[in-house]
């Protein structure tokens, strides 16, 4: 019997790693636990068993496996990238008072702000934990730079956020910090716990970086429904949010004078939630196909660093994940 | 010219310890800094540059200074601590939504809520990296496992308030996570950065323990009014947020009807604020006194601590410090 229906790649490369993929999940419901506090771990669960593709840990989990990892380094590394993500995700449901994630209420709001404050701090505690168990001080040096970077990018884009004369780049910066950070190191920790060599733990971090850019600019177009149809997340957040995107910035630099009051009272001040304006505005500029362009070119750029690694299956559906990142603006 | 005024003991053993300090602050200063984001620094440089003490810093100096320690590892970790005990400040102020500490306006009144919550995240991570570049994998450990045990006892703080079932044991798990689990590692890496033996490791540990848990003790029994006069903190405050301190817990346990009652309201349903009545009840059943005793008991056990640790005048001043600590409860 041929099951018909077509096969994702990250689902492919889940099922090429399902025995390493299954202990993940083992470790992060084990370490998420808490003696003392029951709260933590229903919070955790709650984000964790939410059904996210696990894509962070999945890369970790992949890489390694292709340069050949032994031992189980790569297990705890994969459920440390998703502990800094969860702690991620909370922290960020508080300041942009989300009420929504992955199509559920937030821990915020089912709980409160505090405990998705408080537990955060946990896993983000428990991810360094796990880290260090792996006795690798490179590892260490690697996933609290990304911590560092997460952070920083976080304050950047909560500083950057309703102001017109924000540039391209620290638009790149919040990127880096918001998705490609996470993406790079998780691909390059799985090189290094592999023993692989220094040239293709490089090319493994580039490949996440560029991965990780491409995928938020996609984001960051379907914002503003490049897509045309339904994308599965609320169409216009990063306006009413006041986020100066890719599109936006571009757009702003090439406005008249009426366009950039327009901006003004959207974005700064909030004024204006006339979202059809100003994705005409973005049409007439060009700028949502730049965007959409933009990140092709960072999907090349991924696909690129992968040619330096030596042929594999793994390989190819790591490839195949980038074309699939980009596919939603194809 | 005689300086007639008496010296308190952090600032005999700030005295002793002037040069290293100064250099902590210095590398405070810089690793604070963001590349990126201007608002980490204003936001750090706020809370940092308010005048707390340094305790936990100096803890950690001092306790190498004593151990012979060469190089600068410990200006590291003591700046390591120091940033981890304001990531927790900036965090604990978003979730008590605090408008003020150490008499100024906290940084969440002052910035917004996000700003402390992004900043503290930042923080944490720098403080992982500043650890990193010790290269020490035992030092990373007492640090990670204090700061899951700190976010920890925040979660398990957040969840026993307003619940008069609380025992002393979570009580005292609350208060290792607050205050005692930091000075502890504080002190403990101080001696592992030294290279000091195994025996005089423990003995710090052991020290910084039940320093914290000593100062913890009288900061709630402060609360009450232990001193019967002006403390320098708000009387009342663990009560308004229905905390269950040592002195309720057991004023709770031996209370008739009636007190159960009070507190019930008081504590549970936030509906009487009566704190005389409060007083009244915790000194009919003796408990505020039984607190300042525990609170000596535990200084007492700091002090034997030090007995195994070779004599030196850093070991006698780290010894008044556990007295000056207390001191207020004298």
């Amino acid at each position: 019997m041929t099951d018909a229906k077509p096969i994702k790649p990250h689902e492919r490369l889940a099922a090429a790693c399902a025995a390493e993929m299954e202990a993940v999940n083992g470790l992060i419901r084990t370490r998420m636990a808490s003696e003392h506090a029951p709260r933590i771990p229903e919070v955790t669960a709650h984000l964790v068993e939410a059904g996210g593709k696990r894509v962070r840990p999945l890369l970790t989990v992949a890489c390694a496996k292709m340069c050949g990892v032994e031992g189980d380094d790569h297990i705890k590394l994969a459920a440390t990238v998703e502990f800094i993500h969860t702690a991620t995700l909370l922290h960020d449901d508080v300041v942009d008072e989300s009420d929504q994630r992955r199509g559920r209420p937030t821990a915020n709001l089912l709980w409160d702000n505090q405990s998705s404050v408080l537990v955060g701090d946990y896993l983000f505690a428990r991810s360094f934990q796990l880290m260090v168990e792996t006795g690798s001080l490179r590892v260490l040096d690697i996933l609290s730079g990304a911590a560092a970077t997460i952070a920083e990018g976080e304050v950047l884009q909560l500083t950057a956020a309703r102001n017109l004369a924000t540039t391209e780049a620290t638009y790149l910066q919040v990127v880096r910090g918001k998705t490609a950070a996470l993406f790079e190191a998780a691909a390059e920790v799985g090189g290094v716990v592999a023993g692989a060599p220094e040239e293709h733990v490089r090319a493994l971090a580039t490949f996440g970086d560029a991965l990780g850019i491409s995928f938020q600019m996609v984001d960051d177009w379907l914002d503003y429904g490049g897509a045309g149809d339904d994308i599965g997340k609320n169409l216009g957040d990063d306006f009413r949010e006041g986020k100066l995107t890719l599109p936006v910035i571009r757009a702003i630099a090439r406005g008249d004078d009426a366009e950039r009051a327009f901006w003004r009272d959207a974005l700064e001040r909030g004024k204006s939630d006339d979202l059809d304006r100003a994705r005409e505005i973005l049409a007439r500029h060009g700028t949502l196909e730049e965007t959409r362009l933009e990140a092709l070119a960072w999907r090349d750029k991924a696909k690129a660093a992968l040619a330096a690694l030596p042929s594999s299956d793994l390989r190819d559906m790591l490839g195949d994940l980038a074309d699939y990142v980009v596919a939603r603006a194809n």
